[in-house]
């Protein structure tokens, strides 16, 4: 039996895939791969990559989250995968599962990987460039530099919650900012921080903009963050 | 002229270089790599990297900083290599520099990006698979899930500083742990928190644990980092 593999694809840009996970994804036979329904409509981020790379003339299978609250319908979603993994493993089948940006960080793979662990088969795991590192890269910025603190917080939801983490950390990187935007954005223009927006990075609909003011009536995306220094 | 590249090689495994990284480095005529100085002995981290990759018969020029405090002579090698890369510039020649880990992390490379910015060249940077990213991975744990938080804390001084952090966070990265960890250590380990501790994640030196109390009598090296979640 084959060791199954999680293995990161990155944040957008095909190019940004590590050549370990290029190696293992053309040995593999099966790719289990993430997706989203929205009214109806699947879409996947990672598919194109895959494409990309030549490899959708493997035996491929996506698994599809309503994008909703609904814990407990991405969790049956989880648990199906699960299953159709561990059948496929048990035929022999070389296996990956892939992911957006890293596999340890907000990845819907956290979940499958606590099944497979639940059932004692052997996963090994490969990591990813994630979403704020080519943030940082493409604003040209450090995130951090020698004793610099850094705090990772999704879903903000005011700007005094914000406020609060520079009393102790030098640099303070938000994710899934669509939320709470508009309940912080008018007030975060005021402020004298420097700000570092990012939206869709990797791919070819990729904004980035340290002006906060042009963004007061932008539609912004699921796939968005911030980094902020003082 | 053309783009210098600023490019990071991760944490260590050559294989969890991106395609990009390895592109673009071989696209270029003269790559600048970073080392460090003790006792007279120069030693490079990312050398054998560029090895491997069979770059080690392109142009190299290595900057070694010493291992101590003093910053002033840090400062003078960035200096005198900003001035390095200027020159080869104005030659015409295709440049990179390299960094270990990511390239917005702690990195060297930042106070050569600074220098490179001041002067108005045009730089382009490319990110690289971190080494707490690495560490999970090894560990096979998430780092965040949903809305968790992520501290990410270098030279922690004290078991009391470390406790404050999950007043607010689910997951708390600790960098350069050596310095303090004879403070911390054996409180540490009287906690009922989950440590996932990684040492020269990457390298055929690696050593990562979940048991702190084996490391009592260890040594613990540079290249290290401790992962807790609560």
């Amino acid at each position: 039996m084959h060791t199954i593999y999680g293995i990161a694809l990155g944040p957008g840009d095909p190019e940004l895939l590590t050549l370990k996970a290029l190696r293992i994804l053309k040995e593999v036979d099966l790719i289990f791969y993430p997706g989203s329904i929205t009214k109806d409509q699947k879409k996947s981020f990672v598919y194109p990559i895959l494409q990309y790379h030549g490899l959708e003339h493997k035996e491929l299978k996506g698994f599809f989250l309503n994008m909703s609250y609904d814990r407990q319908e991405a969790s049956e979603t989880y648990v199906a995968t699960v299953k159709d993994i561990e059948k496929a493993y048990q035929t022999g089948k070389k296996i990956a599962i892939v992911c957006e940006g890293d596999i340890s960080l907000y990845a819907s793979f956290s979940y499958i990987l606590a099944g497979l662990q639940e059932l004692q088969l052997p996963v090994s795991l490969v990591p990813g460039i994630n979403s704020f590192s080519l943030g940082a890269s493409q604003h040209q910025i450090p995130l951090s530099l020698l004793n610099d603190k850094i705090a990772i917080v999704p879903r903000v939801k005011n700007i005094t919650e914000i406020s609060k983490y520079f009393l102790e950390f030098d640099t303070v990187i938000l994710m899934k900012i669509r939320s709470g935007w508009n309940d912080f954005h008018s007030e975060l223009v005021q402020k004298d921080w420097k700000c570092y927006y990012c939206e869709r990075l990797g791919t070819n609909q990729e904004y980035i903009t340290t002006d906060l003011t042009t963004l007061a009536n932008r539609e912004i995306p699921y796939f968005s963050l911030l980094i902020i220094k003082q």
